[in-house]
Order: structure tokens, then sequence, then C-alpha cells
């Protein structure tokens, strides 16, 4: 049995063009509604045809709704409610796909009172953004982490648990404080450190760009694909998961003043050990399949 | 012309070995010799078959070479060069591949002042290591540096700058400490950073070590690969190229506390501005060809 009939689909780019891709690629009988409150995505997203209707008005787009998804930067998803809230039907599950989850769920408990909400976030993802950017197997293999309040109906959680499992994903249950720190280190930390040492090498006098781009293939290069990810998206998390993410942060600092502390009195045992030791994590990730072991990530050479 | 006829390669790990294949795929003519201090590399190496031969001394390996490239841990160049100083032909030029140039440089010409030296470095890599991990297209497309001393012979610098176009590199002339300067931006405060935040994410009391490997598509992934990179030639780099790697890193700490201040004091506009800036150098090195533009480093997905 299809976990939801009619699904709603509300942010019509990167994370929702794919779920609207996947839903048809795996569940081909659920109707997919969209909405995005950008017209030229909304004509884009008819274009390329993911959705069986594209409506120009929020509310339209969830009044039969049994499952309404939004896909809109975390600082977006309390507005975005709160325009559906009229039309939502009283027995549709409401959830989101937003990166951090502590501030969602308040924001999206504040704006529909009445309504059933589990609060999900894939993880998963490409540096790209927009409707063209998504694509069906986006979910496949990677975790998709609930994070339901404590009095969420169970049927819920099971329903949204079937339907990520359908688009491939692997499903988790956390609580939204935990899912906020582990993420914070997993995703928000290395965004913004790649963010931060983009701006560095973007900056500095005795160094050129051009030089910092010609030579960027030392490890530059790896830095600058999560550094072109949505501005807004990121400014929205680091907005909205501000304490782990400056906790985290504080921690990586910390580190980092260990390390140039034993660059500086050459402390070559001290290095040898430290870098040694961050092999076997990757080893991990290859082992446990999320990533692939080719060298240099399988670019062609 | 070929610009060598015989060819040594000294340490037969990625760099080295991608060399002789190389050379091999493009100068099929050309002799080459190899030595490693690891037997069990020299034994590899043999049945691996891309040098014509291995000799078990490394004196022994560069009797009568045109050319003889130095391809160890950059720690090592000095004390390699030692062993090698009384079966150094008087004409030969030595090169090396370190990833920094003057340490090298200076070492290089205490061990062997009779020699012409050339240092270089070819921008190329993977985070493998060791014989099985080199292939022959490494260092296509991507630049070879070459840091000549101000008074090597013109005619040293056109043969080895002729000898790595035909491997494919596009050849730059830069003065040693200025490579310095710009690798440690582009290569070695990348690694440094990755090896820190790997570090930090295995430290975490209230995060797992098996959350941190799970959720790690998020973006941490990205991170493990440079730093699941060589210990050995990674210590070195640190310890060789001290004051450029601490001056970046100085730098990118500031950086890193202004961002935090914009994230602590809810700054989003300026958070944004940064974010839309870094997206632009990506954006550059995609269009130079250091870069695929495929999302996600072209993962499989
Ligand atoms: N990208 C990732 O790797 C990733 C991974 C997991 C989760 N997420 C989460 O997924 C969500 C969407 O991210 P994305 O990568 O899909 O971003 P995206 O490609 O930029 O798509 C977001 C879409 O939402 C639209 N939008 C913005 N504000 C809106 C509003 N108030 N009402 C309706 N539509 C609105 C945007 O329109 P405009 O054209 O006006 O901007 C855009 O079309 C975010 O919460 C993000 O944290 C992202
Ligand atoms: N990896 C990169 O991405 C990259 C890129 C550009 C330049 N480089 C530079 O290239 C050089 C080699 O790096 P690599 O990546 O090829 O490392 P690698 O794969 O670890 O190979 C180095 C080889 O040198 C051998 N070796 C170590 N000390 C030696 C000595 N004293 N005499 C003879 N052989 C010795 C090692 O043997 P053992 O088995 O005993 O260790 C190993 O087989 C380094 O200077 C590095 O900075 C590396």
């Amino acid at each position: 049995m299809l976990p939801f009939a009619r699904v709603s689909i509300i942010g019509l780019g990167l994370i929702g063009s794919s779920m609207a891709r996947a839903i048809k690629a795996n569940m081909p009988d659920v109707r997919v509604n969209g909405f995005d409150a950008d017209p030229d995505v909304r004509e884009r997203a008819r274009a390329l045809g993911f959705c069986d209707d594209i409506a120009d008005i929020a509310g339209t787009a969830v009044i039969d709704a049994g499952l309404v998804v939004l896909c809109v930067p975390v600082g977006a998803m309390g507005p975005v409610a709160e325009l559906i809230a009229d039309d939502l039907p009283a027995d549709a599950i409401v959830s989101d796909v937003g990166s951090c989850k502590q501030s969602v769920a308040e924001a999206l408990a504040a704006a529909l009172p009445q309504a059933t909400i589990i609060p999900a976030h894939p993880v998963a993802g490409t540096e790209k953004s927009g409707p063209d950017a998504g694509f069906a197997t986006l979910f496949k293999g990677r975790w998709c982490i609930l994070t339901p309040p404590a009095d969420a109906p169970e049927a819920a959680v099971e329903a949204l648990s079937s339907f990520w499992q359908r688009l491939g994903a692997d499903v988790e249950i956390m609580d939204a404080r935990h899912h906020d720190l582990v993420l914070a280190v997993t995703s928000h930390l290395p965004h913004l450190i790649a963010y931060t040492i983009v701006g560095t090498a973007d900056d500095l006098g005795e160094v050129t760009q051009s030089e910092v781009i010609k030579y960027s293939a030392g490890g530059f290069r790896d830095f600058t694909r999560i550094a072109a990810s949505d501005p807004v998206m990121w400014r929205d998390v680091f907005l909205n998961n501000k304490e782990a993410v400056l906790e985290m942060l504080q921690r990586f600092s910390e580190d980092l003043t260990a390390l140039q502390r034993a660059i500086r009195y050459g402390k070559g045992d001290e290095l040898e050990a430290l870098f040694a030791r961050t092999r076997d994590i990757r080893r991990s990730i290859v082992e446990q399949g999320q990533d692939d072991d080719a060298p240099d990530f399988g670019r062609k050479h």
C-alpha cells in the first residue's frame, strides 16, 4: 500500500524537485502537486514536468494533500506554513526537509498548531540548486532523519518512514536537538570552514586570485565545491542552528590552535599521529557506502 | 628530440610511479631506472613493470642518468641526494617533485654542491600512495611549477620544461619563495584544515564516531578524502613550509573569527554576501579546467 496518495511539495529547488522526480520514479500512482514562490521556478518546473500540477497559490497546492513537504530555506519554513494554514486538510501530515530541525519544528508548530507535524532531513544533496539540479536518485542509499515530537502519532511516523524508504533512503529517528548537534559536525561546520577558506584565498595580497585558481588542484578545489552551495540556504542554516554550530566551531578552533603549535615547534610525531588517525575515518565512510573509494572522488584524469 | 634519453626516479610511490608510467606512455624510447628505499616497494614496482630496471642501491640507479627526479617525502630529499652524490654523472640534471620548494632547494644544494639542480612541483595528486596508486595520466592538464635558482643554465630549464610538457603538464616558472606561499594557500592550508576537522569530529563526546560516519554525506566526507593523504608526506610538508603555512593559517583564523561573530550576532547579510562571493571562485576553477562541473564531483548517485 502506498503511504500517501497525494503529496504536495512547496519549494521546487534541488531537494523539492528531486523528491518529485523520485516519487514519479518509485510511486508513479502518487499525485504530486507543487508550488514555489518564484514564478520563474514554477514556469521551469512546469516545463520539466516532474509534478502533476503546479499551483500559482500555495494554498491551492495543498488542498487535498495527504502529505505536505516544505522544501524551502529553513528561515522560510514558518512563513510558508502560515501561507498554507487555511487550506491544509485536517488529516494531512506536514513535513519538511530543512537542514536543521529544532528551529523548524518550533516555527511549524507555531504556524500550524492543529497539524500533525513530523520534521525530517534527508542527508543528501549537491552544491547545485534550483529545479534543473534535481534528480530521482539523490536519496538512494542516503540517510533520512525524522525528528518527530514526543507526542507524534505513531502511524504518521510510520507512514513518513515508509515514504522515504520508497524514495531510496534509510530512515533514522532522532531527537531534534541531537540532530542539530550531529549535523553541526557532519555538515554545517564543514560548510562554514569551506566558505571561510575560499574567502581567505580570495583576499590575499601576495597571491593573486588567478594563481589560487590555477593551482587549486593541490587540494583547495575540493573546498570550493561546497563553498558554491546556495548562499540563502546556508545563511539560514547558520542563523537557525547557531548554538550547535558555535559549539563545534569552538572545538575546531581549539584543535587548530594545537596543530598550529605543533607546526610552530616542529613536533613531527604529533602531526604524523593525527594524520594517521584521520585516515581510519575515511576508510569507515567508504566501507559503509557513504562515499566512493575511487581516487580523487573518481574525477576524470 | 627527446629532452632526456635516460631518466632515474628515486622513490616509487604515487608520484614516482605515475612519472614512470607517463614516460612509458608518452616517450616509450626513454629508459627509466628506479629505486626506492623500501624493498617491498621495489619488489612491487618490479612486478608492475613501469621501470626498465629497478636497482637495489640508490647510486646504481643514477649511474648513467640524464635526469634524476627525487620523488620522496620532502624531509628525505637531502638524505637521498647524499646517497646518490658519488654516482651522479657530472652532466645530469637533478630535479624533484616535492610539495614545497625552498627547503628542498637548500637541502639539494647542500648535498650536491656541483650538480645542476632544477626543483619542480607537479600540482597533481590523489589521496592514495604507493606504487599501485600511480597512473600515466595524472599530470595531464595540471600545472607543473619549476623553481630554478637564479643561476640555473637556461638549457637545463628548457629541457625539464619540455620533459614535463610531454608528460601532459603545463609548465610555469616561479620563484621558490613565492611557490611556497601560493601552495600554502591552495594546498597546505586545505590539508591542515581537513586533518583538523576530521580530528575534531573523531573526538566528540555527545556525537559518536558512528554517527559522524553515517551522516558524513552532509559535507564532512569531502574533507575526509584529503585527510586520508599520506601522513609522512604531510608531516614533512608542514615542517618544511612552516613560515608560509603559519602565515596563511593566521589569516584563515582571523576570517573564521569574523564569521563566528557574524553568526553569534545574527548578521545574515554579512554571511550571505560572503557565501555569494565564494561561488564565483568555483566557477573560475571549472572554467579554467581545474575541476569538473559535474554535481558532487561527479560521484555516482
Ligand atoms: N542542498 C542541499 O544539499 C540540501 C540537503 C538537505 C536538505 N536541504 C534543505 O532543503 C531545503 C531546500 O534546499 P534546496 O537545496 O532545495 O534549495 P533551492 O534549490 O534553492 O530551492 C529552494 C526553493 O524554494 C523556493 N523558495 C524560497 N522561499 C520560498 C517561499 N517563501 N515560498 C515558496 N518557495 C520558496 C526558492 O525560490 P527562489 O528561486 O525564490 O529562491 C527555491 O526555488 C532547505 O531547507 C535546505 O536546508 C538542502
Ligand atoms: N601525493 C600527492 O598528491 C603529491 C602531489 C605533488 C607532489 N607530491 C610530492 O611527491 C613526493 C612523493 O609523494 P608520493 O605521494 O609519491 O608519496 P608515496 O606514494 O608515499 O611515495 C614515496 C615513496 O618514497 C619512498 N621513500 C621514502 N623515503 C625514502 C628514502 N629516503 N629513499 C628512497 N625512497 C624513499 C617511500 O617508501 P616507504 O614505503 O618506505 O614509505 C615511498 O615508496 C613528496 O615529496 C610529495 O610532497 C605529492
